[in-house]
């Protein structure tokens, strides 16, 4: 049996400390899991005289790849550098060599994930990354624990940050978008360029890895349908929360059969739903099956510590793995051929808030143009128009459907524009989590 | 190394089937991930005759418990019978046999987990027992997960199904206490003796093993101060809802250095807090960590499947641990000498409500008193008394305090019905949940 194990880092920037730090402080207890001495050896890094601020119990640090991921002597390659195509080169190269690999890396688990799993399979290595989706919660550990005994149908996933502690202060305090989003570019909680969160391409990553883990099926990022929340309103969230709901930038895959949907999309929520009470920027990934019914993860989704401690859980994963023998067993290649919903088979139900004149006929020409596309209302409310947007329209409407098909229901939102009652369609939004609980 | 693993059962009630219906149908997927066959080969019964509506292939069932702990060849012994002195007394003997034990009994562990653990470290073996607390959730698992590489301060748990369900059926319809409890006891939510959910007996021995666990210090049940939630009125609730707060029955470990307070009762949580959200009969622990931060875990409590696969991932540990050679290692022993928090250290905000007179002078004396005990108010509510109620008080005074020493705050208690201005305290609460997120 396996009675020592080496470690190489490709990269040592925040995450990289973090883990140098928590296997160092946590040596002992490390030892006392796995039955086995785990040492890193050596880190791949841009600069080797650069200063750093963790100690380095005189592990060699190198700028050259090669130095890490061909050397015999390690056993494991963790990969916390960052970008898509040298990482996935690394990689792939560490598990031609036989050597497992654990990476933080969402962007490249998205786009290569299957083929580095298949390498991994192929050579009888572990590939864990467990880090990339909602760095502090243990989110893919349990759908694969969950999965050995369960099936799971639906994963509703609050996992970036930036979009949700958007949403929370404009739901919280009442304001707008634009205000909220310079005020966290201001405190360093948002990008500069903020594009890959606040329109969903984050989130997409993320459900695409959660997606394919989840229903064994190779997901591709292409067949995420992303909206992202810039386009959301303080006056959404206002007639959303007089309707019990609240605003979340949610990542779904839904499951009915054997086939699929995977979306990214601004999402009322049932003020009641846990969900609804994330907040700020914390991340949950609500997930349900068959067996154990509806259970949910939440906690920090990024940040040094709770990134690095995801990190060392799988290493640990590993080691356990390569003492046991079982290596290359636990990386779950996609079993079943991804067949994804059609439009006329996603039902959901739709929140809808349009400007149109307030006067006799107008309620009629809505309501039959809604029953003749086959889709009903649950909800009404209409109030009178205030402000500056009161100029031909004079009535405020929000309606939230019943589950109707994602087709019919498009067909309504085309077919309004015509409508010589309505000014202007406002919005629209996917509205989940009111099943029976 | 190991390679056939043969398992015993103690119990063939709810549980029991369900853990021998999941290995049942989950073989494939038990050997892939631990590497080698699992069996369950001899059951114990009362009744060896009675009709089962589970399928046993073949597994021989006895009504002699020797027959199965004496067994050489059974490497694992799972107790789903229930009770505390026989069940006991077979997992002592199990252990002492070398055989690794899990168990989904709450009541056992709370009592004599300690015990219980030290046989199995003197014996080398593994003793698991995941499904004792909250079914559905892995909390037990993430703990010394959470553990390895971090530092616990705090537990909040939502851990009693029955007392949740009635708080929320009281919360979201505004009904009394005694109306629900008749209702869930119809439905079968709540036992005709109800004492032990309604009590906190039953979440004092949950976060008896909670605290145990999380702040490896050998927790009693004595030790855990326990209210019910039998005295919590409707108005509590609205007032609560008023200023912002939702109740639960609150299990609480928390821990300033090296002293800790485990405690259970009704306890006013934030409405934005996630703990709030938590419904029905659902379960939730939330967890802080020097490291990771918040976490929550979210699930169901109880139930057949959920707790028989909370069983079965205890299995596949132990069966790995087997192959590892590392069993024993897992049971965690208390590492620290227990130092509980005197109500002096002991620091919290809490919800009181009176009843007073409205005349001149009153607020002046309630203050007064509050401040000589060192107690400051962070809000006030005042409204007249209506209804029944109306005798010599006029008003209704709702207070909530800043953090304070629960001796002085239970000293403004005791002082409170000596003032004149007071007709009645009527209840008092813990606030919690309200730290900086």
């Amino acid at each position: 049996m396996v009675e020592k194990v080496s470690v190489g880092l490709l990269g040592l920037g925040t995450v990289g400390s973090g883990v140098v730090q928590i296997i160092d402080h946590h040596q002992d207890k490390l030892m006392h899991q796995v039955g086995c001495q785990v040492k890193i050896t050596k880190i791949l890094v841009n600069d080797v005289t650069k200063k750093r601020d963790v100690y380095l119990n005189g592990t060699r640090l190198t700028t050259d790849a090669n130095d890490v991921i061909d050397d015999p002597e390690i056993d494991v390659v963790i990969e916390v550098m960052g970008g898509i195509e040298e990482a996935r080169n690394y990689i792939l190269q560490a598990l031609r060599n036989k050597k497992h690999v654990v990476t933080a890396n969402k962007d490249l688990m998205a786009l290569h994930g299957s083929e580095l799993l298949a390498v991994a399979v192929e050579n009888g290595c572990d590939l864990f990354y467990e880090a990339s989706v909602a760095g502090g919660i243990p989110i893919l550990r349990s759908l694969v624990e969950g999965l050995s005994s369960d099936r799971i149908t639906k994963m509703m996933g609050i996992v970036n940050g930036t979009t949700n502690y958007i949403l929370t202060k404009m739901s919280q305090d009442g304001r707008e978008y634009d205000e909220v989003l310079a005020e966290a570019q201001a405190l360093g909680y948002a990008e500069s360029d903020p594009t890959s969160d606040v329109e969903g391409l984050d989130a997409a990553r993320k459900i695409c890895i959660l997606g394919t883990l989840g229903f064994s099926m190779k997901i591709d990022l292409e067949d995420v349908s992303v909206a992202g929340i810039s386009g959301v309103s303080k006056e959404d969230l206002d007639y959303g929360k007089q309707l019990g709901y609240e605003m979340k930038l949610i990542g779904l895959a839904s499951r009915m059969d054997d086939k699929v949907e995977i979306s990214v999309q601004p999402t009322f929520i049932p003020l009641s739903h846990p969900l609804a009470a994330v907040n700020n920027e914390f991340n949950a990934v609500y997930v349900y099956g068959e067996a154990v019914g509806e259970t949910m993860f939440y906690g920090p989704g990024a940040g040094k510590l709770p990134t690095a401690t995801a990190v060392v859980s799988d290493l640990v994963e590993v080691v356990k793995n390569m003492r046991l023998g079982v290596n290359g067993n636990s990386a779950i290649l996609p079993q079943f051929e991804k067949k994804l919903k059609s439009d006329r088979e996603i039902l959901a139900k739709y929140f809808l808030r349009i400007h149109a004149k307030d006067q006799p006929g107008t309620f009629a020409a809505l309501t039959s143009l809604f029953s003749e596309m086959n889709v009903s209302l649950e909800k009404i409310l209409q109030l009178p128009l205030k402000g500056n947007d009161a100029t031909n329209a004079a009535a405020e409407i929000i309606m939230v459907t019943h589950a109707a098909s994602k087709k019919d229901y498009e067909m309504v939102l085309m077919q309004l524009n015509d409508l010589d009652v309505v000014d202007q369609v406002k919005s629209s939004y996917r509205v989940e989590g009111e099943e029976q609980r």
